[in-house]
């Protein structure tokens, strides 16, 4: 099996860089579903997959949280959903941020990434705080299975510019991150050139992500922030490189906008949701790809 | 019910500062209790928690990855040891350094610190990197419910001087994280003037501790790196501060050395592996109550 960086760059030269979040926030599932409950957010993330298939996306980004906030029966219904989205062909990256010591960094590698992982997933998002040596089984686990992960650098909310986008020593944090996982960015380049390790690169900050692209031009980039978080399809694309007529060098996540939109919750029946959640994720991989300048 | 700070430093003073790391590392769990499944992660852990309970400790911290790395059935076994922890009177920590944007910071939240939370625990350990933003939902959860969170501030694994040690205008970045939290560090105060948020603060680094303190004066600190990790008793406590005849500021976490102690592994029967651990779990609360001048 190609790398993972290989299969997303695949997959978002054929149908844009959209990223379908699957985010079960609470008391936003459709009672059609069986409402707020496990099972109900089982039954919601299954559709949202199936409908991503249908429409064609680059990526379905589970967010472990709003999984994890129901429970062991929460947690389940992640399994289920992660094993559905990679049955159905979908680059599943999951969305954990997860970062632990030695041993306990590896729990987490072998609960996500492993050729067994409970929770299968083609990469999953961890935070660098704690330092390389946090990321290394995460890294060396990702290169056995053909995985990746997406290393927190630049995320898109306001808390930000509280530590990642302050001066380290002539460069913001974020910057230093990028530097030093210069290595293990090299470590995990696939047959396409770009690397497995991603970078989360927040789409409010379009000047930071042409940063980071200069200091990381093999890193493929994650960006949260687009649509329901206030960006557009330009600046939410700004990381991105020119590859003969087109952009391409990441995946665009939206949720709420593609996921929830208006209208969706009051669906009386699947066919009404499929209608308007169907309408809203080809919306937004339209807007990305023409932006991007594809044609899907 | 006191808040977690109230009742975590009153637990310090009657047994010492002894906190007991629950980490079912791969492969290590005894073949008494199950060897390595999610059934016996239960039944060691609960076996972990009986024996806190007889030998009298400050804290219990379960330690989420290595329970997450079995799925969702190691998730339920999770909750049962969350559960019988606080069941116990033990001040129950779960290591899970987690952290994210808004609503999913909240479902974090909801899962550990609220009053009706599917994992149960006293306090919660967060990751700062994403900024101010992404701990409010805990704080205020915290507040609402009388639970604490213990925010990663200088680990105690070689790569903490990647980023955490690195200078940011004039002070190390683990020195400007603490800064910042002094407002949420003064919401969080309980009836003893210590604050329900703690900082994670490695014993590997006394220095480190001993210039946190200064900057955080209100904060208890969760220890880890004691133990298995190598720091001793004294370096350990370095962030303390005297009261009256002894010390106190917080908890030292020790794991693998009191829980998975040579011989346990090769026990034949759970009366053979209680006296084991049990000695060693007394021998890590007398160590840390003696060098902190408790009686205990």
């Amino acid at each position: 099996m190609p790398n993972f960086a290989d299969r997303l760059i695949e997959a978002a030269r054929l149908h844009g860089p959209l990223c379908v979040g699957i985010d079960p926030h609470a008391g936003r599932i459709p009672a059609l579903f069986g409402g707020d409950t496990a099972e109900g957010v089982q039954a919601w993330g299954l559709e949202v997959i199936r409908l991503a298939g249908e429409v064609g996306v680059a990526s379905v980004k589970p967010q472990v949280g709003l999984f994890e906030r129901l429970g062991p029966d929460g947690m389940s219904a992640l399994q289920v959903v992660c094993r559905a989205a990679r049955e159905a062909g979908l680059v599943t990256i999951l969305d954990a941020k997860r970062g632990d010591i030695g041993s306990t960094a590896e729990g987490y590698a072998r609960a996500y990434l492993a050729d067994d992982a409970p929770f299968p997933c083609d990469a999953l998002t961890v935070n660098p705080y704690m330092g390389l040596d946090t990321l290394e089984p995460f890294v060396r686990l990702a290169k056995e299975t053909g995985r990746g992960i997406a290393v927190l650098a630049m995320t898109s909310n306001p808390g930000s510019a509280d530590f990642q986008a302050k001066d380290m020593g002539g460069a913001p944090l974020y910057a230093r991150v990028v530097t030093a996982l210069g290595p293990l960015i090299g470590r995990l380049q696939g047959a396409s050139g770009w690397s497995s390790l991603m970078l989360v690169a927040g789409a409010t900050g379009p000047e930071e992500a042409r940063a980071l692209r200069a200091l990381a031009p093999k890193a493929l980039f994650l960006v949260p922030g687009y649509g329901a978080q206030g960006a557009g399809a330009d600046d939410a694309l700004a990381g991105f490189v020119r590859a003969g007529n087109r952009l391409e060098g990441g995946v665009v996540n939206a949720s709420r906008s593609v996921t929830l939109p208006g209208g969706a919750a009051e669906a009386d029946t699947l066919e009404q949701w499929r209608e308007i959640v169907g309408a809203a994720m080809n919306e937004a991989k339209r807007d990305l790809a023409g932006a991007a300048g594809a044609t899907a």
